[in-house]
């Protein structure tokens, strides 16, 4: 068995969020005697904004919950676990949209005022009888306080819920940020196979959720790779139910406190899926400095990141740090200079000038790599740019768990 | 343990090559009782062209060889397994041009007639003082017939030596190819760790050597993927000694027949490292037709190829066509028509206008992947253009050999 990445951290408790309720039930989608279809309701007047994978093949869920957002503003998201209905063709745009007109009929509201999200195996027709039946026990359970469950309920390969909350006091007024997320296989910068939902009960516009969104996705989920792969089915949400106070960029102080928290909650549930990324037992943050654009530090990042051989290195906590090397040599990056370039493991020097830094030694990199996280520093020394990237390790259990998913 | 991805086929018996003569002994480099160091003698006036990994971080022997080969004809290669000789700065190219000095001096050659090839670990120094002890003996060794001996010296993580032959018979005349190769992890285009030699006793001039080379590496060891990690060391040579008959593109059918049979002996030896590739109990053949360009039928290849959610499922025996989908989908190509694309599993139809064939059945995507060779075919529905990318599983053995291959 690999070892938990985080060292068993629990998911953190989340408190309410004004004008949020989630409800989460067994409807027998595809898994047996677990949470597997979860329903979001957002105040009314709640501005949403959501981003989606870019995959070529969206699964149907994704079409619908973007032509859904466009037509009007979001009251109830819907997910299932399970079942992507993905690759599932004209049927499955029909099953995600019976599934949303089912909800809207129960709760009042239009079609278009939910958005589906599905996520789990592709190629299965979605049950949308099932979860139309399993609908008046949601909804029912709409609680403020459920989101233990929600957090449970939208989860597949994960093997543990993934949650994120900050609280902000601004003199009496409490503002209030909560995430839920799950992962765990095919995630790479397009969010993969990964759902997130984060909420907030402060006062923003529309606009305002939609740069915040994209702007906080871009550091936290888009920096994240397991596998190279992305999933027809991502999705990111940010829902201000506006039950709380109001902030604006000309706030100041408050404007940066709030950002600040945000961009804390979505890095943490990034990190959290990495963390929990199939058959993970190490945490590994690639950080690439000294580049001459974002862009070249990033693609080297992601040489890194993605290699096979630096991943099962890191699984063994073998300091095998030629095959560091060998992964920028191919990055791409033109006139790379060999002479400038420096690498570290867990803040120690460990090449430079092209050849085993002088105070390197193998002990000193076994440490580096002996732990759970495993910090790998390339100074490409041609620039002030920097990006880092998390990724965990290949091993068995990645192999196991993917050679035996739809067994 | 992984079976074998070939179904054990035997390396190809090679004949003598009229102007070759070869030799192998344990010089104990790095492993203990096996053959790790080979030499290779061609006749005077024998044509030599080659060509080298693209990786940014060019291994010492790659760079003395690059510089030899300008300078010179060659007359030796000398080939060492178990230390890459690579990350090893100034000390290594020091290394790798001693190695070269003493044999040309044993052999009354000159330094730079002589081209050095180092596989192996990186970052380790090469022990010039042991290669040269045991250049008498290797020299001693030389035998036209050595080639079971050569094609076994210059192996690392392999489990069985590559050898490719070809005899074409234009009247009284043979023509001769015979060729080497080892792989087999860190394989991707760039040729990896990957080492190739091959050899004819065609008279050939140096241009035609050149353009030979390049033309056939191409469609072979550049369209073979193990992990997407391309190696320090990568190189192939092909040399032609002039023994035998004479070969001009103006001959029309004899020099069609003797490329074909040297695309041949190219192929062969390619699809060998991934039969024999780090783990591999699966050949994989992806065919991407139907593109508008071959560039982004190679995109379309490689991302399918690469993809660790293909690869375990191909390990797992699992037609899971909903991960080729959506490797498909990631591969970046604007305005992927979903409707047009068709996915075959060992020819039978799996998907066509994004959801399952009609005629597709669990049962006939089984039997598709149950054998060692699986034929992947995808085809995009927008042009005439075709790639073909040969790749392996991904499975615990892949994991356990790198995981563990310093240790």
């Amino acid at each position: 068995m690999a070892a938990s990445a985080d060292g068993g951290l629990p998911p953190e408790p989340v408190r309410i969020v004004p004008g949020v309720r989630l409800a989460a039930v067994q409807a027998n989608i595809r898994y047996r005697d677990r949470l597997d279809l979860v329903a979001v309701e957002f105040a009314p007047g709640s501005e949403t904004a959501a981003v989606f994978t870019r995959n070529a093949f969206r699964a149907a869920p994704v079409e619908i919950a973007r032509e859904h957002l466009a037509a009007a503003r979001p009251r109830y998201l819907l997910v299932n676990a399970g079942i992507a209905n993905a690759g599932t063709g004209a049927a499955g745009r029909k099953a995600a949209l019976a599934c949303c007109q089912a909800l809207a009929r129960h709760c009042g509201v239009a079609a278009e005022q939910v958005l589906p999200f599905s996520t789990g195996v592709i190629g299965e027709a979605l049950p949308a009888d099932r979860i139309a039946g399993a609908l008046p026990q949601l909804t029912a359970r709409l609680d403020a306080g459920a989101w233990p469950e929600a957090a449970r309920g939208i989860l597949t390969t994960d093997t543990r819920p993934k949650t994120a909350y900050a609280e902000l006091q601004f003199g009496e007024n409490t503002v209030r940020i909560a995430g839920i997320a799950k992962g765990s296989g095919m995630i790479r910068p397009d969010m993969a196979t990964m759902l997130a939902f984060v909420f907030t009960d402060a006062k923003l516009s529309g606009d305002q959720v939609n740069s915040l969104l994209r702007e906080q996705v871009e550091h936290s989920f888009n920096r994240i790779t397991v596998d190279g792969d992305t999933s027809t089915n991502d999705a990111c949400v940010l829902t201000a139910t506006g039950a709380g106070m109001a902030l604006e960029e000309r706030d100041g102080a408050a404007w940066d406190s709030f950002r600040s928290a945000l961009a804390e909650v979505f890095r943490r549930l990034a990190q959290a899926i990495i963390r929990d990324a199939e058959g993970a037992g190490k945490f590994i943050t690639v950080c690439v400095s000294e580049g001459a654009t974002a862009g070249e530090c990033l693609q080297v990042a992601y040489a890194v990141a993605e290699s096979p051989l630096v991943k099962t290195a890191c699984f063994a906590s073998d300091p095998n740090w030629g095959r560091i090397l060998a992964a920028v040599g191919r990055a791409g990056l033109a006139n790379l200079d060999l002479s400038e370039l420096r690498i570290f493991l867990g803040g120690a020097p460990v090449v430079s000038n092209g050849e085993p830094h002088p105070d390197y030694s193998e002990e000193a990199g076994q440490a580096a790599m002996a732990g759970t996280d495993i910090q790998i520093d390339i100074r490409l020394g041609r620039g002030n740019c920097r990006e880092t990237v998390w990724t965990s390790d290949l091993s068995h259990e990645y192999v196991r768990i993917n050679a035996e998913y739809r067994s």
